[in-house]
This record gives C-alpha cells, structure tokens and sequence, in this order.
C-alpha cells in the first residue's frame, strides 16, 4: 500500500492492518510524519513535532504485534494532542509564549490512556494562547491555517486539533472544549468533533481554563473513530474532582445498524440561537441535513428551548470567572508575555463580583433543568455547530443578513450553551458553502447519553459522503 | 404521671408510652405547651407559637394509636422548627421583619419528613435576622434568652431551637448550620447538636444562607434522641440539588453499647483553633471530656490539622458572597427595614470578587482533603465547640487571657472550619464554667461517619451526667 493511502485510512481499517500484520506501525507513522513534511508549512498545525518519540513509540508497537500482542483500535495508529495536555519530557505550552521551555515530568491522563492503548503520538497541537479564543489565531506560533482555504481560520481553541484531522497529519487527535473550542474547529475543519457529558473524560493534567466547563473530547475523521476513541479515553480518575464514575461501555455499540440507526429518533430542531444571525449557506446544509435525517426515519421538528442567549451569556461570566481565577498571578505577574488581548479579557474576570458569577452558576441550573425537561419530549436536538462557515485570518466581523457580527459570536453562540449545561455534543460535517468551506451539523443529547448520539450521528454519516471529502492540501 | 414530668422524658421513653397508650399525645402536647406558657414570658424560645395546629395534630396521632396505628419514635412527640423551615399554613419569618406576614403555601422538607414520622410543631423558633448571627439578638423579635441565665444570650443563629430544648419547651428541635448554628446555640444551652454530614438532610423549603455551606440538623436533649431524629429526617431529596443518596440506616445501631462505644476510638485533639484565645473554663472542661474519653478506652491525643484559620476565613469569604448572591433583592430594594448589622454583611458580599470566591472554594477543598488525611489517623476530631461561654445579651467583646476578641469569633471560630468541610459535627454537654454556664465538646467524623461518630458521643454521655442537668426556668 502507497505511504499516502496508508494515511487515508480509517482508524479500525488500520488497526485491522496493524493487527494482522499487514502494516507495521513504524509503516504507518512514517507515512503520517512525512504527510506531515509535506502539508504542515502551509498550514501550522503543530506547536512540537515528536517525530522521534513518534517513531520509537511505534517500533515499540510494532515489536508487540510482532511478539503477538496487540492492544486495540489504536495500537500503533498515529494521534496528536491539543498542546496543552501534559506530555512527560516535551514541553508543553499551552499555546503561551511563557510557557514556551515548559516540560512537564508527568503525562496527562489523556496521554496516559492513548499510551495504555499503544497509540503512537505524533505530536502537539496548535491552540488559541490558553484556549481562550475561538479563532485559531496566535500571538506567538502563528495562526493555524484552514485546510479547506488556508488564508481561513481553522476555529479553535483546539485549532491544530482540527487541521491534523483534516489534513490527514494524524489518524485522530484530542482537544478541550469549554465553550465550544472541540466542535467549532470540528466544523470549519469539515471533521468530526465530540464534546462528550462533562466529567466522562479525565481533565488531569490538562491545562485548565474554566473548572465547571471545561470538557476533553476527541476530533476524528468519523464518528466510529470517535466512539473508539470514547471507549479508549473514558473512565473515572479521582485526580480530576468532576470525573464521573461511569461503568466502562462499548461506545461502538449499535453503530453496525449503520444508516438505519436514526429510525424513529425524536429529532428536536433548536431554532432559538437566533437565524437571523446565522449564514444562510450554513442555514441551507442545516436544512438539507434534517431532510435526510427525516430520510431515515428520524421525527424532526421544532423544540421548545430555553432562552439560549441567556445560557450563552451565563456561560462566559462563569468561564471569564473561573479564568481569572485559574491565571491570577499570569497575568498579573507575566500579562505582558501575553496576547494582549486575551491578557484583557482574563483581566477583566477579575472584576467579575462573586455575586454576578453565582448568579450566573444559578441560571445556568436552572436552564440546564430547562433543557432536560426539553430531552424528555425528544431524543436529540439539533442545530447548526457554528453560525458562519470559516472566516478569513484577518477577520473581526461578518455580515450576516445587513448586522454585523463579531465572528467570535458567530463561532461560539451555539455551542457554548451546551458546554455551560454539561450535555453531551457532537459536531458532525453536514455540507459545504457556495465558498466550498465546511459546515458543521450539531447533535446534543442527554447525560451520558453518548451511545444514543453517536448511534444517530453516525447513521446521518454513512448515508452522507461529506465526510469522506478531503481538502486538497 | 404528672404534667411537668412528661416534659422531662427523653423521645423513646415518651414514645413507648405513647406506643402503650399509658399516655395520649394531647395529653404530652398539652404538658408542653402548658411548659411554654409558664417559661416562654423570660426566654422568647418562640417567634409564632401553633398551640392550635400542634392540638389538632395530637389529636389526630392520639386517633391513630387508638386505632393501633404507631408511626414510630416521634409519634405524638412535640419538637420545634427553627422559624426558617417552611410551614404549609404558618408564617415563616425567617427572622426578618419583611417576611413577618410571610404564609407560606407548601411544607419543607423537614416540616415533610416530620409530618410523615407523626410528630407534633409546636412552634416556630427564634432565629437572627436571615441566620446570619451567632448571637441570639433580634432586632424584630428580642433577643431568645439562655434559660441558664435569661441575661446572656443563647447562641445562634438557631437560637430558640437551643433554648427551646434546654427549657423543655419541645422534646426536639430542628435547626440549620452554616457556620456552627446548630452547635453554637446548642453548646450555649447545655443540649445536643447535630450538624450532619453535608446533603444527609434535604434542605428543600428552608430560607438559604449559604448553598455550599448550608446544613439542617436536629438540637436534642441526648445523642440517641438526635440519632432517631436522624433516622426520620434523613433522605434523598431531588428538590435539593445537594442532596446526597445514600440508603436509608438505623442511626441508633451502635449505641446499645453504651459507655463501651468509645472504646479503642483514636481521638485527634485539635489545638490549632488557639487556646489563647480560649476561655479558661472552657478549656478546662474539655480536658475533662478528653479525660473521660479515655478511661471509656479511647485514645485521645493531638492531632495535625491544618491552618483552621484560614479554612475559617474561606468559609466567611463562601458564606458572606453566597448570601449577597441570595439575599441581593432583600438588601438592595429592603435594606431599611432590616437589622443594619446584618444588612451590612450581606451587602459587603457584593464586593467580593468571584476570582476570590473561587480562591476560597479552593483552599476549602484543599484543607478538605488535608483533614480526610488527618481523620486517616484518627477516627474522630475533638475540640471544645465554642471558644466561649454564653455572653451577656449586650456585649460585644469579651476579654480572653488579656486579649479582646468578638464574641461572634469566640462563639463561631471552631465550628465553622468544619461547616466549610462538610464533615459531621456534634456538640455535646462537657460541664460548667464558674458562673455555671454550659460548655460544648465538638466531636468531627469522616463524611457519613455519623454511627461511629453518635457511638462515641452517646458513650461520653451516657458516662456523664452533663446532658442530664436542666436548667432552672
């Protein structure tokens, strides 16, 4: 098999190699490193390459498969990490430039995981300077380039996340998401990208921007990658105070119904983030997508919502709280090593008073009872992942119907709301804009009710080829 | 039997009689409410009085038991509620002055729980403004009088819930505790507080003060009558976000053991609340408990804490900025018409900073963990309850080894480390000072320790004759 096909391949497709030794991962890795020679100067995915601890990883699994051993999906399969996951002995920046000579001494649990299951890594991602901004803008490393258009954002903030994804630099890779920084770069990147309930995954060691909503999730090429990656990552970890103690499960449970996985699901269409400030090319790929869930037999219609404006703004009081918080003694210390203008918008957490953040802890609450009395009429809601489809690198503002937006709304209003309420979410590609950039289909559902929202994502995806386009970069 | 002696029995020996029908709930209603005229007048335990409601009630429990029906060990019983416990029908001032004509339409989980086990309101219990005061002192209502010394106060903010208890007033009382407002009055009284583990007790339909730090908990004359109480009020509650699942017990397992319960016990003595700013006579009514502990078999020596002090001071900061969070409305459009003192503490919360809100969540958590540590070691903390005897209605500051300390740090130092953490806490009658005033012994378990922790307070009392004593009003 030709290097550059080995790179096309799916996760269990190449595992399935990998297993019958049919491909060596040190085949496959180099295959992904030299993907990675070729595509990554236009477009900056990577904060670290780890070519070398890439290549020792995989003849450390290729021996194993060799001896017989064989330790799942990702067995030598090439991932990459968000760079703010700990990474034993390479550094670790967090997308800061003061963190630049930052090399931790131990792995996070995420790393820990993937090097449980024998993935290989391939190195650390691109990110917004301490996730807090959902372009995929940086002061310090450079913008990530969209793969689709490569003078676009690639969203954020787990920016690098999506690229590599798209752009085939690495099987799968992981991001956090804390108002939407997994699904927005999911979409405009056109892969898939799963926030999953908060808590399901271990945040040990991973750089915190917001306690109560920050949530680890994986960006695939499918949503099979990402039910396979769910079952490699999930699981209790008492060093993280919000991981859940969930009994392990078989995420990939119900898939093989394929196309007829979505029969009879109560389809809630989420229309109060507001059309009106949403692209009508993204409108369009939303409308297209409920046809062919109502296709395979899915019930979608209207859903009572709470006020979705009101969660959004909940949201960042909380998340602009508990930043402040966490950065403290950054930015009062170091704030001018900073992006100024997330120094600022930490800053500005400051002066938030308990009250207002408890306030907004309270509305959050009381919306999320809101929602789940909502998720007992239908199965699933569903909405557009971002309102605007990729914006050029120099972008502020859009406009959208005659009212300009600032693109920061634009990416992160519909998402945000269910970072703040904790639900499980999936951003999958649902089509494309008259200017050939990716849209993004978001599909929520209950607490923990990954197995239902994966089963249905994924009969949406085998019955649609947009996510078996490539950009051609 | 006569009338002022059913006043004297401890709950399971006035419900065997009852049980037996040798005596009739009206009959015991009619002694306690007979009790509560004659002592009432000098110690204003009360802020509404139900000799109406609690009649009708008797009268219903005496129907049942005639036809053989027993609810179990507080059928009949007359108990009191803190005025802050919602009551169907029956204002609920919260002690304030705004809420004076406040009817509210549904029962608290409490006033539920106590309905279900048979037992009789007598009243609504004094309580300082909103139960944001140690003291006994109410502008709206007078001052709730200690019936040792009817010049001194009671403690709080659960004040007539001690009094009450100690004058024979009610068999039982339910308080709540943010910050020591079960013990605190309860230790000034010479009864039995328990604060339990933080969620065993629904807080549904009680005025809130602190979210994070709030606790319902019952005031009695003896560990094993808190022990029943505990069985009938503690419980799942879906209304009460913080309320925990944990599957009904039998909370007097254990005490059959009597004086042996604290055999082989490892008692940690906490030191680092200061001795110096002690009352002598406190201090030495403990080491006699810690002495009495031991020859029950326990062994009782100092144990590391951590900085109390600063747990106390997160505490503060948590409480003062969740009751601005709570209590906004009240003070900004009412302030006038409440206590300026208690006011002024509220509004002083609006200008706590959610970044130094979270900081003191996060040192709570933080000490948290260092005292689960420390209770590793030992199984029980001890330390005297209170730092001081009851003061006298008008002061303000007591002088203690030359140094001038508030009363509301002599009376809430101790206890509210441990309101901040969440463990369960009883306080039980240790002796005397000079002036005969009553002196609490702060015993602290693990979470959810609450049967090793009642063995071994019902083996320290039932060693002693301190809860025994009544006062003579």
């Amino acid at each position: 098999m030709a290097s550059d096909e080995l790179t096309l391949l799916p996760v269990p497709r190449l595992s399935a190699l990998i297993e019958r030794r049919e491909v060596s991962p040190v085949e496959v890795t180099e295959a992904y490193l030299r993907r990675i020679d070729e595509t990554e100067p236009r477009l900056n995915a990577f904060i670290t390459r780890m070519d070398d601890q890439a290549l020792a990883s995989a003849r450390q699994a290729e021996a194993e498969v060799i001896r017989g051993g064989y330790r799942g999906p990702f067995h030598g399969v090439p991932v990459g990490l968000k760079d703010l996951f700990r990474t034993k002995g390479v550094r670790t920046t967090s997308g800061s430039a003061i963190d630049r000579e930052f090399v931790p001494d131990e792995d996070s649990a995420v790393a820990e995981r993937f090097a449980a299951a024998g993935a290989v890594v391939v190195g650390k991602l691109h990110m917004t300077e301490m996730a807090f901004d959902g372009t995929s803008l940086n002061r310090h490393y450079g913008p990530a380039r969209n793969p689709w258009d490569p003078e676009r954002m690639a969203g954020g903030s787990s920016s690098g996340s999506g690229v590599a994804v798209a752009a085939r630099q690495a099987a799968l890779t992981v991001g956090t998401d804390t108002g939407g920084s997994v699904r927005v770069p999911a979409a405009l990147c056109g892969v898939t990208g799963l926030k999953p309930t908060f808590g399901l995954i271990s945040r040990y060691g991973a750089t915190p921007l917001s306690w109560s909503m920050d949530h680890v999730g994986p960006l695939s090429r499918s949503v099979l990658d990402s039910a396979l990656a769910l079952n490699a990552l999930a699981g209790h970890d008492s060093r993280d105070p919000a991981s859940l103690r969930v009994a392990p499960r078989d995420y990939t449970n119900g898939l093989e119904r394929g196309a007829e996985g979505a029969a009879g699901t109560r389809v809630g269409v989420v229309e109060s983030f507001g059309w009106d400030l949403t692209e009508p090319g993204v409108r369009a790929a939303f409308e297209a997508a409920m046809t062919q869930l109502r296709t395979l037999g899915a019930d979608a219609k209207p859903a009572a919502t709470p006020d979705l404006a009101l969660v959004n703004a909940a949201g960042s009081v909380v998340q602009t709280a508990e930043a402040a918080a966490l950065h403290r003694e950054r930015v009062l210390s170091r704030g001018r090593e900073m992006d100024q203008a997330i120094r600022r918008r930490i800053e500005s957490g400051l002066f938030i008073p308990a009250e207002a953040y408890l306030h907004a802890q309270r509305v959050r609450a009381m919306l999320r009872r809101e929602l789940l009395s909502t998720l007992e009429e239908v199965d699933i809601l569903a909405s557009p992942t971002t309102a605007i489809a990729a914006p050029r690198l120099d972008q502020q503002r859009v406009t959208i119907q005659g009212r300009e937006v600032h693109i920061r709304e634009g990416l992160l209003r519909i998402t945000r709301v269910f970072s703040a309420v904790g639900l499980p979410a999936i951003s999958v590609p649902c089509g494309f804009t008259e200017d050939v950039l990716p849209v993004g289909l978001q599909l929520v559902g209950k607490p923990l009710s990954e197995p239902l929202l994966l089963r249905v994502a994924h009969a949406y995806q085998v019955s649609t080829e947009w996510h078996t386009r490539f950009p051609d970069v």
